[in-house]
């Protein structure tokens, strides 16, 4: 009954990472924390953790084209550390699937981040050791690209300005300079238009909102736009 | 005049890399300092900083089938550290490569190991992005399979009762029983056959020596290569 059980739980897994093992033993390995017993994940979770943290790194390399090396370390670690890995776990259902001796069960080991983190890296070195790099990219491309994505808009969105600054600094260019064009409209609802300019890179990008800050913040938008083409 | 000599001083590098670069404005960039301004190494430092972890992780679960999880980080931080990568960059000729602003050469930034070591992570950064994983596995493989070979010796050859010990630990198995077998020869010149037995896998290997410790440590390696069979 066991194996039927494990089967729906990895298939479920499997379809969730976007990966099939061609042997499910290499799939149990990385699921077998090391209180089982003999077979257990810590070597897969050593060779895992490595996959995984260049990986990503290679992925915010790639959507952050501007960001500097601290900010993209950082950023790496909020990606990959013990909470996103066992929060990631949880969605895939891993803390189902892992064996483990009687002690660690009693002890809710099914629930612990640390070991539902641990079988995550595991699963990664299963992936690699069975479908390569290639393989392994795809399913990181999977679970984190969404994440990636919304850092790479609060990045841009949350404060353009200081964003603007930041792409302009990392490349020791001068900062930008914003300066009112215009204001129209009734007193009750002015609309200010802002431009913004990088004269050093003969870039001049325009903003309207109903506040200054408001037309300043869509300038850098668009000077962020301009510069990061 | 400063283009030849580059273009020496690359070529020599690239040989020493294995790796000749299609745009030589990518190891350019990877030999360039933050110093020296726009166009520095930094992101390829830290791309090519979990490449290296990767890589090198990689080729010590392949060489070390037995090691468990804490040594191999343990091995792997005695390969990759500022230290190791910056001899590694001296005998590469990185040092005489790295374009640097004037404040840090009067410094004597060419000889300080942090920007050796991270002038060396930038160009396995930047192989990677030109030529892929293989290419970088091909680098990493030339330069540190002689290290990596140097400790699997040393691991097993150095003391190979203690590493036999190990090894069955790390199994969760018992330990071995050594006996004496025989004793031949006279006084002067005995010969001493050590068995060393692991009841619980049905190992049993022997040894010749002169004492009784170096036939012991002899069966102990027969003993290994049984176990890693």
């Amino acid at each position: 009954m066991a194996g039927v059980i494990d089967k729906k739980l990895y298939n479920s897994l499997e379809r969730k990472l976007g990966y099939t093992f061609k042997d499910k033993n290499n799939l149990k390995k990385a699921l077998t924390h090391r209180s089982y017993g003999s077979g257990h994940n810590e070597r897969l979770e050593f060779l895992g953790d490595s996959v995984l943290n260049f990986l990503v790194a290679e992925m915010t390399f790639r959507f952050f084209e501007n960001m500097r090396e601290g900010d993209l370390s950082r950023l790496r670690s909020t990606l990959v550390n013990q909470d996103s890995l066992s929060q990631i776990g949880v969605k895939l259902g891993i803390q189902n699937c892992i064996k483990m001796g009687e002690g660690e069960k009693k002890s809710q080991g099914h629930q612990k981040p640390s070991i539902i983190a641990d079988s995550f890296e595991a699963i990664i070195g299963a992936v690699y050791l069975e479908g390569g790099v290639k393989s392994a990219k795809a399913v990181i491309e999977k679970l984190f690209k969404p994440l990636v994505l919304k850092r790479q808009s609060i990045h841009i969105e949350k404060d353009p300005k200081t964003t603007l600054q930041e792409l302009l600094q990392a490349k020791r260019h001068s900062l930008p300079r914003y300066s009112i064009d215009d204001i129209a409209g009734a007193a009750h609802s002015q609309i200010f238009r802002v431009k913004c300019q990088i004269p050093e890179l003969n870039i001049v990008a325009s903003g309207e909102g109903s506040s200054r800050r408001a037309a300043e913040q869509k300038a850098a938008i668009m000077a962020i736009k301009i510069f990061e083409k």
